[in-house]
């Protein structure tokens, strides 16, 4: 698989099946685990320190409040890991924005936006990463930015 | 020893003194650890996961930004975690606060104020609980409480 | 009791609900009381004062918007104080998250997350301060651990 | 005394002094306290209850952080209280500001802003309220607005 | 009158309500307005000058966003002018509260909580100041405390 | 004068002398006051109501904290307002922004950035809407545009 | 066209509908267009450079979250460009208030509140600047602007 | 090269120069560009447009306040692009992280921390990316984590 898609509970998969659709569409191959950063910490431990043997390329990591799987994963491996801080509810998934993103330096991880809109470029991004070296994600990838230019002009014209 | 006191960085020391300094005052017996979440995860999974068995009672972890290190120890032992918020350079802390106190259901951390207020109060809280069980921090801790009233007081006093 | 949980209003119930089951669940005695900061200031200083003396060993107080309540106990009692910041309306609890947590140094309280997620945990964090003296808690709390361990692993299969 | 000036720390005081020379020059009396929330519960709940009694009009309370001083003054008397957020070092008075204004219904702190701008208006209200009753204080800030309208007037006048 | 109620928007009344409830529960006598100070300034203006004339001893003053309505009435006249920061649409009233409460020095606003608690509380803080010289108010006040005191331990007895 | 530039203290001239010198680089006529909103209410009511006479064609305000100038001018003309948030001592600004643009419907504040950065702008937007009919600061604008263009570029090509 | 009313996506409409209703009430010509800033780079770069010569006056650009449309439409032209920030989802409309306010120096770009009371005030705003030199444009504009007045007034009336 | 190292602003660069140091110590081929977003809009365009043609891999883009650069540059390839928040004056790099992170559905930024800490994981994550296909670097990238877990580890020994 080139991506592992990651979630930090069972409850943030309505959020993150837009990854998994957006992925499939641009022909990115994945599978989907529940690791739990606080409920699973062996199994997050032992996952992000074989992910390279299991030849994935790019994690993607999504989850909320105090949001630790994201940057766990980072610590015990060099792939590429995107986080998706999923939108809380008291919050409003600022704190698991700033739980993502500002990691200290050593250890990236690729944040994107709270919630549905990021956990759709968690894929595109994914799937960018990924075309630089495969052409057929190149292509639908292309293909992806064609067709949503193309609809973004249409509702012009249907405005008009 | 009573507790462990682990930082994230040694760069967290100049705050994390503080609490060394109480807790010996207190005569609470700790010893004192950098373990970098990010940089040192399987440290980090060792450390949780024996904490109980080297008698530890309660852990203080300092750590921050994108502060993971609280949590995931509280991920690896049934032992109360005290989690400190480092005062960080562009957010003031907010993101080490956030990313401390917001642990979803199931593992709790226990956080107290961000910077040298919370580095103070982490010490008394540590006390607070191994003084369920030691007399001689009950009254160490009783003492401590009784001299700040004082101290108040005699301010007071001082400004007429 | 082991435990005195503390609410400042009736109307936080619904929220502190879910601790009071935990406690039972996890074989923690507890009892339960309305003590509002603002209108029963007499009863909060005296519950304080005489907290110790009754034998709790750990209290847990929920309050919501300038929430004074878990504060103030501490101010008058050595024992463990633990903090759970109601969600408010306006603010969603960034009030009561800031008016718990941010003590100055000499008085803690352990703050717990915002909401639902801060209620349970403040449930856990107490079992853990206790089950360092109670065989029977520290049995509960680890078969606790041990059963969401499972059932995010198990959520984690369903997803495949 | 007309007013009582209670600050939570005598480190308060290089801010709280505006308060003090601002009422002398309105011509309202007042005395001066350290009464912290935190060490000094029983002053606090003491202060409160008699406060009425012992001819105070108005409470001014200045407190930083988790500010529970002018709540739990308000919730002990129904003298006006105003509170005061002190600038906290972290987050910049923002826990102070919602630790005083966000009380819940049925206790009021008339909240001025934070720091020292606030410091000289909590002067300026007390005597505001004052001067209901005392023509003295009500000339005193009659004077008062006008030389600080005079002032900015004169600023205009200068800039040209 | 006592108490001139005024607010900044008709829309406002469903919150100001609540004020107007209050202040007759407690036998305070007012009058209420709308004045809006983005549409209406001249009268704005004309109302902050003639309120001491017309005997008000208190304005309260309700607005919601950029709220200027109490800062331009407290400018216009040295009454104590209580400010209530509607709860906004998209910043759930956190531009109101800082439009009213963070005042420059020489001009203060009585601030309250946002929302429902800020209405009602403005009541009672304008009882308060009235109190000082109106002994009826005064016993009114104290009944009411009593009452919610009263109230409050009720609930307590019930949860039990 | 083609421009007034209001600052709501003689404080602000530090920042607002930014504007000033832009707007004579642009070619653009204006004259300076400050009229501090709650110093000077009635003068501000009289500026705001005589701007369109006085032959003002754009109207910049700057002011801090609970900054109600620009909003007060806007609402007694209907030239445009250019509001610039003075960045404040505690909440560095966010109070100034937020009480400038959310202004409620009926009455707009063309706000721009807090600080130095947004007093350059107010001066360049200023002379935006006077260029839509004086040909020598269009001409001017283009010149500036250019130039700083010109200067970005430079700067690329002595990085290399 | 004296206005180009831009959205970024055709989802805003609902939003900036308000806006085209009142520059037609206010007899302001204008056409509107969507135009992606993410999605349509091309487009909004050719808009930008040629909207002056297209004899557009004014630019209302609305967006959301990180909302680059109104900076990037400013960056290419002088036109005076306005910028409505959409209410978003997860952070309701502060990212989009901070990405449109906050330009650097040298673009300005004229920011008014997030959402319905912004699109409304963007309308009022771009007729103040175009009633500098259109007649027409400035009566409705008076008369509108007495018309609110007049509800407001008769709203106060109806309270009564 | 392998990087392209974008920045909105020359003065910028102090902050960028330690993502310059990263990159070439991980032996990642780069070259370095000013390009401003609001003062070189077609430059930026172009850039985007030819970035796949001139062979870059990943791009780095580092822009304060209303940052548009990323995003811009992101809408205008499909090349993986990351994003620094530069540490902004009035609100320490708020308004930068929200507008670089919070991009619509349909084109990502790979956000990392705001300031130095964000400067420097721009790097490491580029390397990552890169290192997918080039063995040289993922052996850099490889040792400069055994490098930083053995100097945490080398603090904790010196710290006791």
């Amino acid at each position: 698989m080139q991506v592992a898609l990651v979630m930090g509970s069972i409850s943030d998969w309505p959020q993150v099946q837009a990854t998994a659709d957006l992925l499939t569409e641009l022909h990115v191959s994945f599978d989907k685990h529940v690791i739990s950063a606080h409920r699973m910490p062996q199994t997050l431990q032992h996952f992000g320190e074989t992910a390279k043997a299991e030849q994935y390329q790019v994690i993607i990591a999504a989850a909320g409040g105090a949001a630790h799987l994201p940057g766990m994963l980072a610590a015990n491996t060099t792939l590429p890991v995107i986080g998706v801080p999923i939108q809380s509810k008291a919050l409003n998934g600022m704190d698991s924005l700033l739980s993502i993103v500002q990691m200290p330096a050593g250890v990236p991880v690729a944040t994107v936006a709270i919630g549905s809109a990021g956990a759709k470029n968690a894929a595109l991004l994914a799937a960018e990463i990924i075309a630089l070296q495969d052409l057929d994600v190149a292509t639908q990838l292309d293909a992806f930015r064609q067709q949503q230019t193309a609809e973004a002009t249409k509702s012009n014209e249907q405005l008009q």
